[in-house]
């Protein structure tokens, strides 16, 4: 995601109650940030939020973190919340490669990604966020039976995935070729980036997967 | 695959030294069938037999079974087989629903689904030949770490098989939304479906299946 870099970002961040400076702080205390046993969602790449936010305000017995790389991007997140508290709700800058500073073992019910970069060039494959190392670090947080939900409008990023996901044993379902068009439309929440692709009429795929024990 | 009635045609099947009259009598001992311990490997709706015998051909230490529901066009298939003896292949007029008729448990080592019917009417989904009930036939016949390979022009179709794949815990892999341009395109061998719908551009999916236990 773009953004036109906005200087002091990370300062600015300081003010947003719901931007967690110290994330490495609360791996396997969690529920203590929340002060609640609720189960955990975690979206990785959460970009200016809409999915997250709209989740959250959506399920208030479910604790929501996005993570995010980019500072200015997790700003313009923080932001939507401004002017309307989300306890449930926290934001996170971090690298997801390090997935595993923030999380200890089992302590997440489900992971969402959407719409991540899909990395074109073969070279770059590992890059993708459903590559296999990625998944393994996603097991290595999830509870058993677990969950990860992929949405992306890249079909070559999607069959990628699904290969990914088939090798590291994910047990898979609900797998549609065309979210915007299936059962689960209804439901379905939109991210930015999905508003923006879908109104170009480029169809949206999704898969569910669930963790299972290597 | 509609053929003008061919007037007995069960009749000028018998005919053909590849054709199997009572293949039930080979249940469980299909390799005195064919004199050698060879794997077994199977095609259900094999239409007019392109496929299984340019394999046949190819591959002379595996046994292959061709599986069709239609008399007339099971004979169709046998004819190709008139001026070439192929040791390695039997052609069997029978309904893939009674598939344990004539397999025993573990017999088969790998099964092929190319361009099923796609009955797109969601009240017909269970005469699919990827239902899970026919999955279901399928582990009963095929060994442990036994292969189902599937292809289909039919996107629907495709989805819904990735789904009763995973439901049904087959293991996934080589899944390719266009296999005339994947790296599997050079082994690819055509069937008569197949050439037709790739020379009007369609795509072509495919995916194999490894029969894991329940
Ligand atoms: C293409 S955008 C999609 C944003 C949003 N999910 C949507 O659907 O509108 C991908 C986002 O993932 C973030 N991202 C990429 N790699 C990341 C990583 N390793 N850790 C955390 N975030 C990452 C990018 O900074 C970007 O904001
Ligand atoms: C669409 S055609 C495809 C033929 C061939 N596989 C190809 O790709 O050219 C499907 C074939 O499956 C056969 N078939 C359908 N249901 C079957 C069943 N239950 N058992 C055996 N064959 C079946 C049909 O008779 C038909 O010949």
């Amino acid at each position: 995601m773009r953004l036109r870099n906005i200087p002091g970002a990370e300062q600015a961040l300081l003010e947003y109650p719901t931007f967690v400076e110290q994330p490495t702080d609360y791996k396997t205390r969690w529920h203590e940030r929340f002060q609640n046993d609720h189960p955990i969602h975690v979206e990785i790449g959460c970009g200016k939020g809409r999915f997250i936010t709209t989740l959250a305000a959506k399920y208030p017995e479910i604790n929501f973190i996005a993570i995010e790389l980019k500072a200015e991007v997790v700003l313009r997140a923080a932001q939507r919340t401004e002017h309307r508290p989300i306890p449930n709700l926290a934001f996170v800058q971090y690298n997801a490669a390090q997935l595993t500073d923030l999380f200890g073992p089992g302590e997440i019910s489900r992971i969402y990604l959407n719409f991540s970069d899909p990395w074109p060039k073969k070279r770059h494959h590992k890059r993708r966020l459903t590559y296999s190392s990625f998944l393994q670090l996603y097991k290595q947080v999830l509870k058993p039976d677990g969950e990860l939900h992929v949405k992306t409008d890249n079909e070559h990023l999607f069959e990628f995935t699904l290969n990914q996901l088939s090798e590291a044993l994910f047990q898979m379902r609900h797998i549609t070729f065309d979210l915007h068009h299936s059962p689960f439309a209804e439901e379905n929440v939109l991210t930015e980036y999905e508003e923006r692709f879908s109104a170009r009429g480029q169809r949206i795929y999704r898969v569910e997967a669930i963790c299972r024990p290597n």
